[in-house]
């Protein structure tokens, strides 16, 4: 099936369809340069059939991981493709997870003031949420998405075929992006995740978890206001993610994690706790709240003493909050759960 | 006086002022973080008097030159924003040419995906041209402007005040921008110059340059047509510009000479170099005409084996010509003049 985002002259068509990734040439003019941008994670079966179908393609393959999200890499990117010739009619494809879609996106939307970027998506969590809205980035200085660009892609192959590799860990943390869909703004995705049988409906959750993200760029995308809904999860979730020695959990894990102070409503919190519990989701954790404070004051969600948290009063519904920095201590506390 | 560029929700004014640069406090919220980004040919004075309007000001001052428009520095000014704690309400200001306001501006783009960008230029070549239209960038490996963005101010300053300590050589390479002006869409700003009596007519020349800017910005924003007019003269003038051992010439006198081969009336030509001689503008260059060809093919507005050149068959008009590689041998020759 085809989804399609609503940003005017920057509208795209999402492609939600097993199999997909054999079928670009069906879509797309993959006719001229194209750098694949990719990493060692991604199985080499989907790069050769990406690749088969670029006659004229280039593949950069980088290490797996957060490093590679790195203004280094971005400009070893820019300079390979200048000297390849790349022009501006040529493209940035990106195929893998959230890292290499939010580095190949940043490169495609600077090279020679943007390029056509095409994103591939072979994880739950860049596929049920960060392969669309346009958010690309690198970090800098151990700070996530530090520098970056609201650049849209021209198109977005969601192929759940490519979940079928990705270990169960790394699997069960890109739902928690879906979990947060239906926490923020679909019931019945979250009903999903209750019944249990997540495989049988593994389509409609990522086809219901694209919607509930695809409504909310289309109202807002430069995250002025209600996109701001998105970082349900994160503001925390990021500061767990970057304090070290936390026994590297994932992205995911660490959004999830940080839903749960975030839910208003007791039974909910409960309800999404059992979520976690099947899905294999972390549901504790114990840090160092003076360490985790610090690190919110210098989100870049935080502005003049205030941070902005999203809560979840009920399911389906959202608050965005503007909370004083000073009382985040009581809400941070020493852990979760 | 104030312009205005019209851009829908990305409009901006463009303050036209003798002395302005003192009274940006009462155009401009500078009550938070401000970094200043300026060079070191940039005298104290203007930057004492710009600085003391920012009570949360910090200054980068860069070495003067295209060799600040770099990755490098792209980075260091990000990393020190983060260090300060600069969030999304705070600003990036430019004072300087053009080098310190693209340089600047893809910082401004760049940071937590975009903070407010204030641009205010010291150089004529600034004034008249590159300080509005949000084509920002730094330079790679050498070729210019391989990384940026279309991202606009959100408040240009001109105050032709600062053009008084610009060096004479300088000053006219500048005004080479004002001349392709009116060559391309204002007669009576050509005829300014044909008048040579530039001093006094000085806020003219930058009224009427900015106005033929803005008009072409105005039409088309990221140059998918018209917007590629402004490129005349620049084509053959990067060329020119990057080719080492030339001399060291200017960017506005490369884009002085590179007009030169593509006025086509013969008469106007003539009358053109005139005005180069008033100004003080090279008329004749020598040059390995195969390094040049070589250039240009990699040069980011040519495509598929053919570049796009803008020609001018009369006074105040001008022509977009898609010309096969193949041809521009003949039409790089061996020099200019």
């Amino acid at each position: 099936m085809e989804l399609r985002m609503e940003l005017g002259n920057r509208s795209y068509p999402i492609l939600l369809e097993r199999g997909c990734l054999g079928r670009l040439l069906s879509h797309l003019d993959l006719g001229r340069k194209v750098l694949l941008v990719t990493d060692e994670g991604v199985p080499n079966a989907y790069v050769r059939r990406v690749f088969a179908q670029c006659p004229e393609g280039y593949a950069a393959v980088l290490p797996q991981g957060e490093a590679s999200k790195s203004l280094d890499c971005f400009g070893a990117l820019l300079s390979r493709m200048l000297e390849l010739g790349f022009g501006r009619e040529d493209a940035v494809l990106a195929l893998g997870g959230g890292v290499v879609g939010d580095l190949a996106g940043f490169v495609a939307a600077s090279y020679m003031r943007g390029v056509d970027f095409i994103n591939c998506p072979t994880t739950t969590l860049a596929q049920v949420d960060s392969s669309i809205g346009g958010k690309v980035a690198v970090n800098l200085s151990g700070a996530k998405n530090i520098a970056g660009a609201f650049y849209q892609p021209i198109f977005v192959a969601v192929d759940p075929d490519a979940l079928s590799t990705l270990p169960a860990r790394h699997y069960a943390a890109g739902l928690a992006e879906a979990v947060k869909a239906g926490l923020i703004g679909d019931p019945a995705l979250f009903g999903l995740f209750e019944d249990k049988e997540i495989e049988s409906s593994l389509l409609e959750i990522l086809r219901r978890s694209l919607l509930v993200k695809k409504a909310l760029v289309e109202r807002d995308e430069q995250e002025a206001g209600p996109r701001a809904a998105l970082n349900f999860g994160h503001t925390l979730g990021h500061a767990i993610e970057s304090l070290e020695g936390l026994g590297g959990l994932y992205h995911g894990e660490c959004v999830a994690l940080g839903m749960l102070p975030m839910i208003e409503d007791g039974a909910l919190r409960v309800r999404t706790e059992r979520v976690y519990e099947a899905l294999g989701l972390p549901r504790r954790i114990r840090y160092d709240g003076a360490a985790v404070h610090q690190f919110l004051k210098k989100d870049k969600k935080a502005s003049a003493g205030y941070v902005t948290l999203v809560r979840v009063p009920a399911l389906g519904q959202y608050r965005l909050d503007r909370v004083p920095l000073s009382d985040l201590v009581a809400i941070v506390g020493e852990g979760i759960g």
